[in-house]
């Protein structure tokens, strides 16, 4: 795949496009088109198109698309068909809630290691795994290859426990802590340091959906049909 | 507010908008202007003009916006400067990290009642409340105004606890859960039910961050250049 400019919105709606392949797929539906996938996501078609011409050509002119098939094809683009380490750095309530959360398995994110600084935490045993102090990251990394780190820790200490992930070696980071993870950078410039260059960050904003329900009771008559349709349209997240 | 078309696509931009304003303000910065929320939320600028453009007039032609101002505004339009009362379905480890998510009470949602039907759970105390057994929904919501429910319940479980929701009279249900809650409809028919007529879901794409980084982190070279710069573009949740 070459450097070219693929939005990152794009992503973000190739993720819903594997979300409806997968609701579709449980719905024991075979086939999609771009028009189907299009109004299920709110776009337009064109988008959809040209959405999946970045990565390849999919399905066959004026025949659509076989959802298992796509659905497989989506999940190999997003690199969900392989074997994802990752770490969780804090195990308070919200890093419990992401290690149990159901699904991730089926994506292969698999939990290597659980971190935390509390010394109630540390010792613990959480599915399988015994929390270890957020210390000892760097001689874990040695020993265990990680892939991503996942920041469940209070968002003072989001920025500090990022840079304890990077530092490690790690060198994707997503962080659910309610702040935005800045790369650390040179001083007096922009340009970041030669180890967040290798980094990729995500910031759930989770509360995003909270403020779109907020939208639609307070405007019902704004709510769009497909929300009342057999298959509800799946949101964007 | 009329029943205009806007996209739902354009609700979860505001939403980006919101968050982009509120981490410029948290730099100091005072304006900003479409051409670089624009740039920040990886959209064009004449996409952020239309999307304000549904709301009303913001800013001024050739002077851009005042973040704080802008902030409030999009803060009304989404109706995020009045209070929502929320109980919480499920109190399992993903109820509980949402009920003490930090950010919520900033956007005046309230908790006013936990529920779930685990016998250890109910009856215990959890941010100053008591959990309740969910059968008790519907009495409770006669005493007590409840504008929201958040489902965090066993995906198995989830749609007949969105129904129990409903049947409550709550008219704005945002589902944590890793399924798709379907309106009840007429049998027979993809029409909703009356009750679910008036009903606003919205579900959360929980994995969905994971699966961005998945891709980034496969991908480095496709990764947006904003990521890296000084204020890091925030990801459209």
């Amino acid at each position: 795949m070459s450097n070219q400019d693929i939005p990152t919105a794009a992503i973000s709606r190739l993720v819903t496009y594997l979300r409806i392949l997968e609701a579709l797929e449980l719905q024991d539906v075979s086939r999609t088109s771009s028009n189907d996938l299009a109004e299920r996501a709110q776009v337009t078609a064109f988008q959809v198109r040209k959405d999946l011409a970045y990565f390849g050509r999919f399905g066959t002119r004026g025949m659509g698309y076989t959802v298992p098939l796509l659905k497989r094809e989506l999940m190999r683009v997003l690199g969900l068909n392989r074997t994802w380490n990752v770490v969780i750095m804090g195990v308070g309530r919200l890093g419990q809630a992401i290690a149990n959360y159901p699904g991730a398995s089926d994506y292969q994110f698999g939990y290597v290691g659980l971190f935390d600084v509390n010394p109630e935490l540390v010792g613990q045993e959480i599915r399988g795994l015994t929390v270890r102090h957020a210390d000892d990251l760097a001689g874990f990394v040695r020993t265990q290859p990680v892939d991503l780190g996942f920041l469940a820790v209070p968002p003072e200490h989001a920025q500090a426990a990022a840079q304890t992930l990077v530092a490690a070696g790690i060198r994707g980071v997503l962080n659910f802590a309610p702040t935005i993870i800045q790369p650390r950078t040179h001083p007096g410039s922009s340009d970041p340091t030669d180890e967040w260059k290798q980094v990729s960050v995500e910031n759930v904003d989770f509360l995003a959906g909270m403020k779109r329900l907020a939208f639609y009771t307070l405007n019902p008559s704004l709510r769009p049909n497909e929300i009342v349709s057999e298959h509800p349209k799946i949101m964007e997240e």
